[in-house]
């Protein structure tokens, strides 16, 4: 195993599963490169630091600049605010390291498509992080429809659907604030990438975009609380998908549903272990959706977890997601999804937004 | 008990239903109108006698205006074609008897405008056949929100999907031609009845209606296979609503999620007798939603079913109607829904065709 | 069609279910002899003629005697307390009627031996209700076990558990007196004679069967509130049932999971339109337990529930049974379960009692 | 944060579970304690060093009293085969270090009392692995048991079943050799643990134990596939548990129903993010089983996982054991499960073995 120096800019949430996930990648997936904690980056010194010290980092700084510029530092993570990922990925790709950035790619479509110019013009592995997409059931899903085993699709319905702002009593905070906190700017990625993922490109949408509660505690609501949008797939399918914060009762609703022309497939997050599969064939008889619990027939299936229904959890997506970066790192390729995959996803968005505001149908290359 | 002559004319699936329905419904609940079956008409003198005697009714004729004139038929029950449905209720309120009618109304919305008008100069009491909303589920989950156990809608799901043409290689039949025998004629009138049930008037559509298999071994397809409309409500709810007939793997695919300001509701047909209801009440650590199993606590539970989760089935919910329409008889008051409330579903139909021409979202009562 | 003068004595929950039923069959579906609902009899004049008004019967009487030996009844079902069954019992054969009894057969083993010596030496046609081996979806089990879907049978796990006396401060009633109202007498009929239905013959059983409540109100309980049996099959397979009145949450929970060399089988009556089946068979990835709607393909699925997913109710059942019971005297043959079903149920609940009072395993045919 | 020395015997596949929690566990939950991962000892130098490799050991050997002896050695994880337990724990006992040990406690009940015994002559924290105790769903449930939330209880039942052996022509093993590898002794403790968890002290037991498949490839199979046993608790419930390697279907069947006089609890490993909880509380026309995804505000929810739903997985649970068994060395308080605890079960599976040969009865503390 060859030693790699990791470099995360951030110890927020994300930070430390990152964190914890390179910490235990090796142990888990036996990978090529072993990754060795370096030096992590936060907003001052003195966070770095304490970030350092839980997570086993063997330096820290409040400067990313300088992490970017430490020669033991060979590949990042960006787990830092949207707004600074645009920087950070150009100064990183500019010193020829490798770079993971978390969702979304960076503020402003405009980011998107200078950091995924940036990493093309570098050459350096990318990628980006949309973790929910990794559970195994969801790879298999998507392996699934690839080998044609529901036939050619008709019907994409996805959701991802949370309960975090369903009170109205709740108040407002930084994510009732700014486009880029709202639904569309925090939720929706998450499922937009898995459509495109599991149904290909989306040609044409039509959104329509809420802010179900104006205002919190007096103060106004600025972004949107929920929004749906019925799309078109390059590949002639129809899709709805709905996005929400205030979905009482939804606690991680990512969740889809697709139909073919030979089955159909459906997955909820919230028992992220199960993938239904549904193939006319055979009797009539014994036909109906099988429930099927993810194990090692599946991709990415934890090999600590041996046996089907040991389960997975949130913590081992984001190990997966290690893995997968080292390899990119290892083999020079290209290991989906890359930053160009993000700002696929953005380009959908920014087409819903202008479709809301016309009331009709909008072309996502045309937005 | 007082004894009432039942005329039904066809002999169908539904005259079937309505005809046991109507032998047993006095058993069942015990309703002070006793059906007495009187005669039955089909469209020859020979199936309607078949009929006669399969269902047990004392008389048969070829034409159906013999039972509307026959003096002991004092109450009808529609269960023809949909083009036969305008004449026949005319020819009934005429006579002044109350009119049971099967969905949709008629087969136009100028049908269905015209039954009102003849329902309303006549005064006779007139119900409209949508079954699915009967169960003791639904009717407690219209219950509940109409009593702000959920409190202010947000958003309103609902599909009424089937497989019957999933399979590509099925044959074009009657089924596939004429806008009236398609997915948003045959299917969408049950869920838009329930959605408007459940949630109140819907305001403005924007509707997607497609064709997926353009043809059936050679023959064309004259008609939609599955169409989706987002939706705004009166009450400020936002919706989708999705009828399919190639849904692989969905067979009574009639399901709703519905959101307020205070919990949630989530219904499937495929598993009737349950109810699930989320509450934001309580500590967090108990929240979830509860499967309610519907039992003598909830309305129109059948009472031969003493104990929740003996289970209502398909015939259940006919014979609900018919205990109602014998109260609508019995009492002279209006009993939901009424054609009034079936020329509503109408309405939707009409302006989500209007909306998928524009590509645009259209206002329902300007349709 | 031909029709069949119906006698039915007991007018209570089963009774009106009975003639509910027999008021239904023929429509549903279409048998060739037509039950007329000429007689119920009950404890007085004046029940039974209220009993006779409400379900539709020709005449009523308060002497069981009288309708047994009314000319015009062709036919007979017991619905009347279990004390009653035996003496009802021979009357009818001794007259030559086929006699359909509720169960349990009588209110002791010598009951159900004596009865069914009196079936035999009749050559009557018999049957008894265990109606909810009737769904469409245990028939289905019944008939994949038999055709070896699932292999030898390795492990089969039945209970029938309800909560209608698991409320501590719920008072005494007849239920609590007397072994026969306990749940060995009341519920444990129904999920064993489901046992040996599906499993075949039990040769050795070993009991525990509890008073969980010793006094309700201050009045003691003279019987069981639930209990539970390891049992081994004549097929070599090893089972457990279990039996309660207490289980809070259970409404009607009539379940089993029965598992084979080959695959296994799940059931639940709380969802008795859906039957799940495991087979071991294709890739490893996408075998799983298949949730089957019942429908068109299973057996005895109702005629008017065209497509599957429309759902069968408690009442269905019932009419099921008519119908087998209107074949069985069609055909002379004999229709499953007759009283010899009934006395087979007997006497595994005899070995479980005596199994009990010893605390060690007892042979059921040496009880 | 203080640095402990880890030493790890064993690096199969718990070996590299506990490596991984290890490596995770400070980043995850902030402990005060930060392991460092000193040795690892296997059954050869060779594999060993490879182990040291992939899981970020700094030494390794092929003889783990080289690791007991090692000064930098501060604490040990046993993960070695069970007939080794015994002697490596005396060791580390002698030294003064604290030992957790995976499950069973040795390879007999001699091995349990012995270690037991060493434990308490140490004072030294001691802790088992019984992992699937520490979902937070489990602990949930324990503590709603525990503080009286379902009542008093009145019945318990739980499995433990997989499918790894339900192919007849799966080939015999080591699996299929010797007591201590059967069901009763490898799948059989977990849930004998959770039973005494959850329910307290079982006082008699009434078991069979299935050899099902005598013979695989023609080899003799010395242990046995399956087994059952009722049992009675200390505070007056009764209980079942099943135990299986040849349960079709099931992948992870730890499951458990328990019921009380105020309620009810049920939860199924295979969706091990979930726990349905039934309270007999408020309108009748609400109850039923709530369907809770574990949180924030449930009991050792990983911090990672903010939200609910956002889901635990196989290794999480060792993670959980990781930091228990750090807090036990940190404040030097007994943490649960201990030694003791591990003895319990041994005991439990002791009598059952005893009543599989008299075919009765058996008190556990007689055994």
């Amino acid at each position: 195993m060859t030693k790699i120096g990791i470099g995360i800019i951030g110890g927020g949430y994300m930070g430390k599963a990152h964190s914890v996930a390179m910490a235990a990648v090796s142990g888990v997936f036996e990978t090529k490169l072993r990754p060795s904690l370096e030096m992590i980056a936060a907003s001052s010194d003195a966070s770095a630091a304490r970030y350092a010290q839980a997570f086993g980092f063997a330096a820290s700084t409040g400067d990313w600049r300088e992490l970017v510029a430490a020669p033991q530092v060979e590949a990042i993570v960006i787990a830092s605010p949207q707004e600074t990922h645009r920087e950070i990925a150009k100064a990183a790709f500019a010193r020829g390291l490798p770079v993971f950035c978390e969702k979304p790619l960076g503020a402003s479509i405009d980011d998107a498509k200078a950091m995924v110019a940036a990493a093309e013009a570098s050459g350096c592995p990318n990628m980006i992080g949309f973790n929910y997409v990794r559970t195994p059931a969801t790879q298999f899903a998507r392996q699934l429809i690839a080998e044609g085993e529901i036939g050619d699709l008709v019907w994409v319905r996805g959701e991802h659907t949370e309960d975090f702002y369903a009170d109205p009593a709740a108040p407002a905070s930084w994510r009732t604030d700014g486009k880029a906190n709202g639904t569309m700017g925090d939720l929706s990625p998450h499922m937009i990438n898995a459509a495109l993922a599991l149904a290909g490109p989306i040609e044409t949408v039509n959104a329509q975009i809420d802010t179900v509660h104006a205002t919190r505690g007096g103060v106004p609501v600025t972004n949107d609380d929920q929004a749906q949008m019925m799309c078109k797939f390059a590949n002639g399918a129809s899709g709805h998908l709905f996005f929400s914060r205030v979905a009482h009762g939804r606690k991680m609703g990512y969740a889809y549903e697709i139909t073919g022309t030979k089955g159909a497939i459906r997955f909820d997050q919230e028992d992220q272990n199960a993938i239904w599969l549904y193939c006319a064939e055979g009797p009539e008889a014994t036909r109906g959706f099988t429930k099927i619990l993810t194990g090692p027939a599946h991709p990415d299936y934890l090999p600590f977890c041996q046996g089907p229904g040991h389960g997975t959890g949130y913590q081992d997506q984001i190990i997966i997601e290690a893995k997968d970066f080292l390899t990119a790192i290892e083999t020079g390729e290209a290991v989906w999804p890359t930053f160009a995959d993000g700002l696929a996803v953005s380009e959908v968005i920014e087409a819903a937004h202008l479709s809301h505001e016309t009331r009709a149908w909008v072309d996502v290359h045309r937005a």
